[in-house]
């Protein structure tokens, strides 16, 4: 009789106990590999790398050669865990308090992938490796870093390597309170841009001969939340400016500055293409800065709005959250960016995990009952995706 | 027979050609204590200082007891040359070339102290000292620097001696393109202010968990320029305030920052007072924060709006003026503040000097001719203000 497969609180906290932070993996990823491969699959763990960044390992496994091929996706990296003096439990230990999970990585997301390791291993041990279809995990160390040597460079690997993909659970924390709440469907894209309002430098006290570029820019940060972007779409909330950066650096009280610049972000739905949208803020930044001559750049962006549309995938996966949690997920689009929008160029890809309240906080943690709960819905999903065979050594 | 008092221009080489970058006196002031000496002056020159500040040298010099008492003020202090390499003629070489005469502190203000100085020799040397009135000259060299130990504390250790002044020039260069147009009655007040808008860290993906205080800050920009502050009054220009600094210095393009900062420099007329502007500035900052804390605090100021209402030692001034070049000069208030904004506590006082376009630039010049026409005003002043005694050699 084989020992029965690791439970999801059991691998949550050996990955927790691997102090990962982008770019380390510090063991992380050799466990998984290790797991995967007592279970079956075929694993390859290619390491990428760019000038000037440390090289990064990533893992591919599959099991089963046969489509439809359902790939789980996730990070093993996680973000530094700040003033380690300030927790609780320390980051990196896996305890167990109260019920609930402690430890960076918890809920974003070793958590996640300790769930869909626990839940692919129990369907395997029940029902031995797929008869049709096939099962894969995609993960990277390279998630909460820069994120080029992770998810994009891992999915025109496997690509390379012939391999396809059907559909995409990632297990980002999803739910903003309560697992099952919700699951994501899309995601905003998101555009920074960059903004220098030209002046003329002089003295306070003759103004006339000076042209401040203070109040430009004043206009300038009106001009560029009001009036909206948009009041949002079907799928989305409206777009959303925010800027995160004004500076000067003007030690001098006498002196009026001769440039200000600013930094700004937007969130944007599927109204935009970032070229739309880079081309509507020129124009309205033009407007606002009257005689004044500006610069306005825009940071390279692979984060576009999209949305995967509800389909008998998107169905399978709530119907799966609602089997084992009695709630009806709202399909969101809301949040930050993931590598869903990587994902979703190779195959239909939703998002849902644990509950992220504590993500990137200090005392991050989650309870072991969600845990336990998520694992069950992955084990539903791959369950129903999975072409049905013969159980486990009753095979004709 | 006595050797003919020093030009004008021999006087403002040689002080040119000693540093006197504030806090240095690089001999300016013993040089011209020696000429004053040997004119006949009771010369002091006493030096002031404060804890973590360089001591910085004073003159004070008088020539008679009786009143009235005519002062001539100014500093021989100068800005630091910049860019040396970036004058065609060395910054403290005092070449002359084509007429005008080169030098840091040409116009400000070396070129009005020598024609000063040249000017009280020469009225010395055909009349010999006066009779009932009297002369001074109080220079100092903390006027470009902090001006804490320069004319603010000459002024209170003249007063403590006894010593009483009826009327005071002030030689700053007051005319903006050609001697004799504009002579300075008044000046402005000066206020800074300081101000904090506190808003809510957070991530840009979340703005309702965020409160930017950027937007904040650009509704306060507008709210302080318009409505204007007042529209100017009989004296005076109209109130002006600029911001000079903005800062935020947020280098994450994710996060929307806690705090955005901004100083702001109001020059202002006599309707206002520094208190009733605080005021009237606090008031629309709040009203523009709306919901946002905000911090405002105003750096403590000397410089109060003040003007010497036109008398007859104004018209005195203005006649020379007139007398000498053939313009009437405009009785203005414009500009930046000057050390007048102190004497004016201890006796009126009014400004004339050189053409002021180079001050603090590279290649800082004056025109010879201008600083001959300027020794022949003051000698015209002093002319006129002194009672008339007989001629030197030829009393009863
Ligand atoms: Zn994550
Ligand atoms: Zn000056």
């Amino acid at each position: 009789m084989q020992p029965a497969p690791e439970t999801a609180l059991a691998i949550a906290q050996a990955l927790i106990r691997c102090p990962s932070v982008t770019p380390e993996d510090a063991g992380a990823l050799t466990y998984v590999a290790g797991l995967l491969e007592r279970a079956g699959f075929e694993v390859h763990t290619p390491a990428f790398s760019e000038p000037g960044q440390p090289e990064i390992r990533n893992l591919y496994a599959r099991i089963g050669r046969g489509a439809p091929c359902l790939v789980f996706a996730g990070h093993t990296d996680v973000v530094p865990p700040g003033q380690e003096g300030s927790w609780t439990h320390p980051p990196f230990a896996g305890e167990v308090a109260d019920g609930r999970l402690y430890g960076r990585g918890a809920a974003d997301m070793k958590g996640g992938i300790a769930a869909m390791l626990a839940a692919a291993l129990a369907h395997l041990d029940r029902h031995g490796p797929p008869a049709e279809g096939s099962l894969a995990f995609l993960l990277t160390g390279d998630e909460e870093g820069p994120a080029v040597n992770g998810t994009v460079k891992l999915l025109a690997w496997a690509k390379e390597r012939g391999e396809r993909f059907d559909h995409c659970v990632l297990g980002e924390p999803t739910n903003p309170n309560r697992l099952g709440e919700m699951m994501k469907i899309g995601r905003r894209g998101s555009l920074t841009g960059r903004l220098a309002v030209k002046g003329r430098q002089g003295h306070v006290a003759y103004p006339h001969l000076a042209l401040n570029p203070i109040p430009v820019l004043g206009r300038v940060i009106a001009a560029l939340t009001d009036p909206p972007l948009d009041r949002g779409t079907e799928r989305f909330d409206a777009s959303n400016l925010e800027f995160t950066t004004v500076d000067v650096a003007n030690p001098a009280t006498n002196v009026i500055p001769a440039e200000a610049k600013a930094v700004f972000n937007i969130r944007f739905n599927d109204l935009w293409t970032p070229e739309t949208l880079a081309a509507e803020i020129g124009r309205r930044v033009a407007t606002a800065c009257e005689e004044a001559r500006f610069a306005l750049t825009f940071d390279p962006t692979n984060a576009v709005a999209f949305v995967t549309e509800p389909d008998d995938f998107v169905h399978l996966v709530s119907g799966a959250i609602r089997a084992e949690t009695g709630l009806s997920p709202e399909l969101s689009t809301t949040g930050g960016t993931s590598d869903a929008r990587f994902i979703r160029r190779y195959c239909p890809v939703v998002e849902f995990g644990l509950v992220g309240q504590t993500m990137h906080a200090v005392d991050e943690n989650v309870a072991v009952r969600d845990l336990e709960s998520l694992a069950r819905i992955y084990g539903r999903i791959i369950e129903s995706y999975l072409p049905p065979r013969n159980s486990r050594g009753t095979c004709a």
